[in-house]
């Protein structure tokens, strides 16, 4: 065969491969306060009074053919998670461990007569450096982008601060953006209602114009557009990374106007009622989109993540009934260090390669995401900003079994979320390690010891129980070190004179 | 050589082709309401007060590289040119004759003693059938998108009303869509002023969080914005649409903070201080497009087209000095039927094989983008819901020189504009053939014509003119038929008894 055949050849063999090697298409479906009981699927080993109320049909097709991970968590408020899901990153070192107000230089803690709020990055995390109060880092979908991805974030942002560049999905290595501002929550779910835009609040949704004035919800609005902006990268074999991250379930509640009705006749109260829909709605979103993957053929060739950024809420008067029992068994709710606050759902569907209708009792972390996502991509992890404090869980694809049980999981937020403390705001460390889990209140520096095999609510505080002290004693070692090596923003107390 | 060989042969070959068939970027760079003086390149034969008042070097260099066309005509308001240009239609057909409200069924037109406004599409232009008093039309996005192209939308969009799917963007085929609404001007061009997101401003500009508070002007901040969207397609080597239509120089007059000293040194008065501050934003605009494209080498696969959507606003006191001469010497400004209002600055640059430094007094109209569009893209024009009035300039990419001198251009603004008729505003349609242009006032039902040749400034009607009675007969036939054939809304004489 002549030399130059050869050399054509090896091209031709050179661009197949170009073609060939399409890496995977991601999905991250991101829940805004959806609790670990907000499903018909069962996280816990029994099915819950919850799972029995609400209705997740698509929640429960998507762990048929993915794995359901039931100790999965992020941190007890929302920007942290965010941000260590784009930083990969544990809150304790990016130090925004609280949400971030809509515009700059606002930190959002509570003031409180004994305890002095520490310095934190109250603006949020930054792709630039010397932004004041930001966590400066590589973000994900940048490396994705820089990698071949068509990066998509549609929805709630919340990163940053406006007035700086991580307010902005542009800046954060995102080609496309809708809706994704500096703000935490909606101004209103309704089209009827321009879903604010029409007000001087700030939290007024952008990019929706077309449903002003329509019988619409944020969620539905929300999801058409997502999928609109898949067109172009499934019609050109691109591969997509599409960041959704609903503003649903996070309050202001208000029906979902399709879905209302059902829980109206069970009896149930107006705010739990309203709460029930908005589920429904974000599960028929979670159903658009796989049916979407399957129109497309794509569905193999896709990996989908669905998670919530914290708790489900249970404060009281925004929701209706008993205080802290809206993720029982767990305790407690967003904002919380018990498992109610940080326990999320968690179901990720992989390729046809990998475990279907499986369950996963590894402790994984919000900043898993981060390494996950790139070991999926088959991005090595390049050089970041930041060191990297998530493990990825896809170490075997086949088995989703390598975190090991015994690692450590560190929350913190020395922040004042609340005016009063609920039940385990305010002030908290906690790390999970195997079936212990240690909490540590800052403003009375005592903690608390609970056996999650045995005691998942959290009741019993067995920190005096034989043997047991050697072992509260070990956790928090290894909790203050993690705390130090992470020069974590600690509170103070005030001096009262 | 074996059969498999040749056909894995022809298969490479083909791969290849598909690699090889780069289809050229296109970019859209519309002014808004930027009249044909409203710079330092003459398109007039002579360099006028106007041109040696103005700074815009980048124009000039653009002008170096591209063609100039000195006959170039948009319609006398934005969303019929910005509808024409995405439908190829001529505002007489589609029917969209006024801007459009920022919230639908709100026609916008003024109340008459004497008149009555038609029915028209005051909801302007929807990709969707049934949207009522839209027109109906498949998107030129829509085509490019369809054909492999990354279609971006940035500034100013303002095709349809809220609550309508043109006024979205992502409807249209537009992938990317950065702060593009429904409104036809910001609430402010100041950053200082979070560009007036936190009023109740429907015109507050979305999507550009980031520069919140700080110094910088939304002609630079969407600068920022745009090209940060081509970051994506330059490094994967796929072909862009950009539609970059800038807020500037539309009210409010607002300095440019950059550039505004230079014209109070001068003396000038404080609006007309801030125009010019404003006209140097956008040109400075133009040089960063320019310099983005000779950075990432893509400056001879790239075409650009700069255009403004209509004349330059004459009306005082928006503007200073004496009304309807600010587009000087040609008579009148934006809104009205004369040469002020439709007549345009407008700028191709091709590749390497196109025209440079070369003027076309060839006849060119908003609506020919369309096509013009097309054929740069190499798209043969598709089945679409609309039938196409726009002709391609591009005929012989060569010479540029293929219009016919004598086709007949049709402006039609059968609605009432402003509250007081000013110079050749509201209710007029007009012909321009060759040198001659015929004006018909609706509301008198009377005739003006001028030499456009001879009389650039409209000063002389010689419609008395021996053997001109005839031509101006010829040219109302012409222009009653075209009407009449595109079923062209026409106001009614009130009953008033």
């Amino acid at each position: 065969m002549p030399k130059y055949l050869l050399s054509f050849l090896f091209l031709c063999l050179f661009s197949f491969q170009l073609f060939g090697q399409k890496k995977p298409n991601i999905i991250i479906f991101m829940i805004d306060d959806m609790g670990w009981q907000d499903t018909s699927y069962p996280f816990a080993n029994e099915k819950s009074d919850f799972n029995k109320l609400y209705h997740t049909p698509n929640m429960e097709r998507l762990a048929k053919i993915g794995v359901a991970f039931t100790d999965a968590y992020s941190t007890p408020v929302c920007t942290p998670t965010r941000v260590s899901l784009i930083t990969g990153m544990n809150a304790s070192k990016h130090h925004v461990t609280n949400w971030t107000a809509p515009m700059k230089d606002k930190p959002t803690g509570n003031q409180d007569n004994q305890m002095q709020e520490p310095v934190w990055n109250h603006n949020g995390m930054s792709p630039e450096p010397n932004i004041p109060h930001t966590i400066y880092a590589t973000a994900l979908p940048q490396i994705l982008k820089d990698h071949g991805y068509f990066t998509i974030h549609a929805g709630k942002a919340h990163w940053a601060s406006a007035g700086t560049p991580g307010s902005n999905p542009y800046s954060l290595g995102f080609t496309v953006n809708i809706a994704g501002t500096s703000t935490g929550r909606p101004a209103s779910y309704w089209g009827e209602d321009n879903f604010g835009r029409t007000g001087s609040d700030y939290h007024a949704v952008e990019n929706l114009q077309e449903y002003f004035g329509q019988n619409i919800n944020l969620t539905e609005a929300l999801t058409r557009e997502a999928l609109k902006t898949l067109e172009f990268p499934v019609k050109n074999h691109i591969p997509f990374f599409l960041n959704f991250c609903h503003y649903a379930l996070h309050d202001p509640l208000m029906e979902d106007h399709r879905f209302i009705q059902k829980y109206i006749d069970k009896g149930m109260s107006s705010n739990e009622a309203k709460y029930a829909s908005m589920i429904v709605g974000m599960d028929k979103s979670l159903g658009d989109v796989l049916d979407f993957l399957e129109k497309n053929k794509i569905e193999d060739e896709t990996y989908l993540v669905f998670i919530s950024d914290n708790g489900g809420l249970s404060n009281v008067p925004s929701r209706d009934g008993k205080p802290y029992t809206h993720n029982k068994p767990l305790r407690s709710g967003k904002g919380s260090i018990y498992e109610g606050g940080i326990r999320v759902p968690l179901i990720i569907k992989g390729n046809n390669k990998d475990g279907k209708n499986v369950r996963n009792s590894n402790p994984v972390i919000i900043e898993d995401m981060f390494p996950t996502i790139l070991e999926i991509a088959g991005i090595k992890i390049p050089k970041t900003v930041q060191t990297i404090d998530g493990i990825s869980m896809l170490k075997g694809l086949k088995n989703w079994k390598t975190v090991t049980k015994d690692r450590a999981l560190v929350f913190h937020i020395p922040n004042k979320w609340t005016a009063t403390d609920g039940d385990g705001y305010n002030y908290r460390s906690a790390i999970r390690k195997g079936q212990y889990k240690l909490i540590w209140s800052l403003r009375n520096d005592s903690f608390e010891l609970y056996d999650l095999q045995n005691d998942l609510g959290e009741q019993d505080n067995i920190i005096q129980n034989p043997g047991m002290p050697s072992k509260a004693e070990e956790l928090k070692l290894e909790l203050k070190s993690i705390l130090e090596r992470n020069q974590a923003p600690m509170p103070k107390k005030k001096n009262i004179n």
